[in-house]
């Protein structure tokens, strides 16, 4: 498992802490365009300062490589 | 309560569903402006096909006017 991410179930998931609700809005769009690129989308969910990501490959029942390869673009998209 | 929210806790909930994902984020980030706007912000959960919209007013402790006023008005974003 990557650091900061945990197991949910079959998923994999992590909050991240945003100082704003424009950069909270921002990463979600960002995610969502690489979701959409590679064909795998995740439960993202947005509230005012805080974005949880949960990965999970539903036609597998669990979590694959291509969910913790995600992960990890996740974690480089929030970096800015 | 508006037709198609749900009263789930102190939050007014509802689930719409979208033909592909790019009009699930559209909707999301119509809301998002909306919110940022009034300054009033949902829990908005994104998946593939559907987007889940909460509105609560956490100061007051449950759901207010500004909430079903939200959400009549992520009715009408829904729309198109």
């Amino acid at each position: 498992t990557h650091p900061g991410w945990e197991r949910a179930g079959d998923a994999l998931e992590r909050v991240y802490p945003f100082p704003d609700y424009s950069a909270a809005v921002g990463f979600v769009m960002r995610v969502a365009l690489a979701a959409e690129r590679r064909d795998h989308h995740p439960d993202l969910l947005l509230s005012w300062g805080k974005v949880k990501v949960s990965w999970s490959t539903h036609d597998a029942g669990g979590i694959t490589g291509l969910d913790t390869e995600m992960a990890a673009l996740c974690d480089r998209l929030s970096a800015g």
